[in-house]
């Protein structure tokens, strides 16, 4: 760990939240070489311009080192190295580059800002469990932010909300971590305080992550399906049938989370309840809990959603964009199915979201329908991404 | 029954399909009167230009009697009075005026001709049953048909397809009817059959009800939902997703049925199988149903939908009209809540399409969503229209 010199940083994924954290860690004191695609050449030459109402106006904003592919790395081995689209695969070669840059074998700490859960179990298997470990250890981490990359890729707009959790994985809890990782950990949180960020560190990521998923699936998912802002079933005339459908979006999903040991400690109940009001708060309607007609709620303060508010599935969606459906459904429905829980309604809404996400990818990758027919479906139950099975198909 | 003479039909509700039977019933040999509403005036004056490939072309055709309210109807009293958007409330004084028109105290079969289970019975209740019935008997009807009103309520396009079931309500099953009613409702089955109608006189209206019911719900809601084809939840890569889910929501309506006194008889289960069957014959994927890699089902032959198709209720939603989901859905969420059988796919469903439903209908009567606000919604969950009930609210 090189602390007394200034920290490398490789991000891998230079999108909108790539841009910003980016921007944050170098403001924050870190060096940043950042691994850019189709924007390449503009950010190379021009860097991007930074508009934000919380870190301010930065124009041609440059990151240290722009790179396409790790042997066009030059300089010292990287201490830390956040992608925000995890996948081993994409990471490894950069890793070995790394490794090679590396005179005392120092490994970097890799960190996953990404919704969904237990995205990290993958990465850290394969890269820090691994039989020649290519990074010392992977840190989770979750952001509540609106910012987007815009004009191909050579300007993101950011607005105030900035709010980021990170932690080890596994999550310590209660166990003692290595000082090593344990200073190099405090030494990310410390960057990305100094570069302005709402930083928190927890010792517990996976439970932070169900929580925030509990929002994404219930309310996240009612709104992207009627492809409609949040205040659409917040609605008088739609809370009769919105309210129970969200209760029972939370109850499958902290069912699943329940099989695979997220507790009453890591994961409360009352967690459900808070994420409930936490949006019911934005409607209009009068709102009446007793048998008494007359009596009536009193209106809600701190409404905390503009009307439009849209989540960001339902963004991806009507620009056409894959969603994050693997990443965010995916690995629930494979949990729920290995653990048999039955989540009817979190497998219609990835049912139902499912034929966007093929012909998005599909298109993104200049193929037809026709390029797609005749491919095999396996009409096994067992094999089923979703409960219900059927029997035996026609 | 004025059978010696040309039968005199009043149709209610003007749309595609009402035009098309209003046709198919004048060829068949019925003196046919018209409600209009919005094209009353061009009705009157040029008639409908009727564009059929399976009944032919019909320049200005015209009914017998165009009327936009009862009072304006002369000549004789009814025999059958279609409704394609069926209320008591809308046909109530319709069925006075008659009354006051037949010396004999002749009563109209009503024939309710729409999508729904149990549709039937609130008019069959208040214009049958009650003290003073205004009609001898209600008919139930299904069709299965593409046609569209154009051109502003002038000219109806029509395809091949055109099947009609219809039955007595309630189903006499092995009950003897009434001779006079049993002879009404063969001479309107041979009305349409002589106007060239595909008919079928079925003695359960009811079970016929719940087996389309079946295909609009399962494959038809998760179709509308995904906001495409049909095809599209038919490829090798959304069936992993969609075939469970498909046979989950059927489930829930057989469940719903049986809660209600539908048994195998009137709706055996296999029903599902050949619902699910039907549709899925239109695959492009290849079928693989052993554990042998190699093996796969024969192409399947006679596909029925084209590529492009989408079930009607998708149709409505894209050209933001009011949806058919109180009518469908509604009736199937009271049932549900009241025999206590959980249906959360169906819940989902519908709350994903009401806040569409609503804003539809709010346009329609020229409201804003400012006009709605501050309405009352009861957080008690024993209201709720879906299941999964909250806690007290906020």
């Amino acid at each position: 760990m090189a602390s007394a010199e200034r920290p490398e940083v490789l991000l891998i994924g230079f999108g909108g939240v790539g841009v910003l954290y980016a921007y944050v860690l170098q403001r924050g004191g870190a060096r940043i070489t950042a691994v850019c695609r189709s924007n390449y050449d503009t950010v190379k030459a021009n860097g991007i311009n930074v508009f934000s109402d919380k870190f301010g106006e930065h124009l041609n904003w440059h990151p240290d080192q722009v790179v396409r592919s790790p042997d066009e790395i030059e300089g010292n081995a990287f201490d830390f190295v956040p992608d925000v689209c995890p996948s081993s695969e994409t990471i490894r070669p950069y890793l070995e580059k790394n490794l090679s840059l590396s005179p005392k074998n120092n490994l970097p700490l890799i960190v996953l800002i990404q919704n969904g859960v237990e995205i990290e179990n993958e990465v850290y298997e394969s890269l820090v469990c691994s039989d020649k470990p290519l990074a010392s250890g992977v840190v989770g981490g979750l952001t509540w932010v609106g910012v987007t990359l815009l004009g191909n890729g050579t300007r993101i707009e950011h607005g105030f909300l900035e709010r980021l959790k990170i932690g080890l994985y596994p999550p310590p809890l209660a166990d003692e971590v290595p000082s090593d990782t344990a200073s190099a950990f405090d030494q990310l949180v410390e960057l990305f305080r100094q570069g302005g960020s709402n930083v928190e560190g927890t010792n517990d990521i996976v439970g932070v992550r169900w929580s925030k998923v509990l929002w994404n699936i219930s309310w996240g998912g009612l709104t992207t399906l009627a492809r409609r802002p949040v205040s659409a079933i917040l609605e008088a005339e739609t809370l009769p049938y919105s309210a129970g459908v969200v209760y029972g979006i939370m109850l499958e999903l902290l069912a699943i989370a329940r099989a695979h040991g997220i507790n009453e400690d890591r994961l409360p109940s009352v967690t459900i309840d808070q994420v409930y009001d936490m949006t019911m708060r934005n409607t209009n309607a009068k709102i009446r809990v007793t048998q008494n007609p007359d009596q009536f709620l009193e209106p809600m303060e701190n409404k905390n959603l503009p009307d439009d508010f849209k989540p960001s599935i339902l963004v991806d969606l009507e620009r056409e964009r894959p969603m994050e459906l693997h990443v965010i459904f995916g690995t629930l429905l494979e949990r729920a199915r290995a653990a048999n829980v039955a989540t009817p309604r979190l497998d219609l809404i990835v049912a139902a979201l499912m034929p966007s996400q093929v012909a998005f990818v599909r298109k993104a990758k200049g193929l037809t329908k026709e390029d797609d027919s005749n491919k095999i479906y396996d009409a096994n139950p067992a094999l089923n991404k979703t409960g219900g099975a059927p029997v035996l198909g026609p």
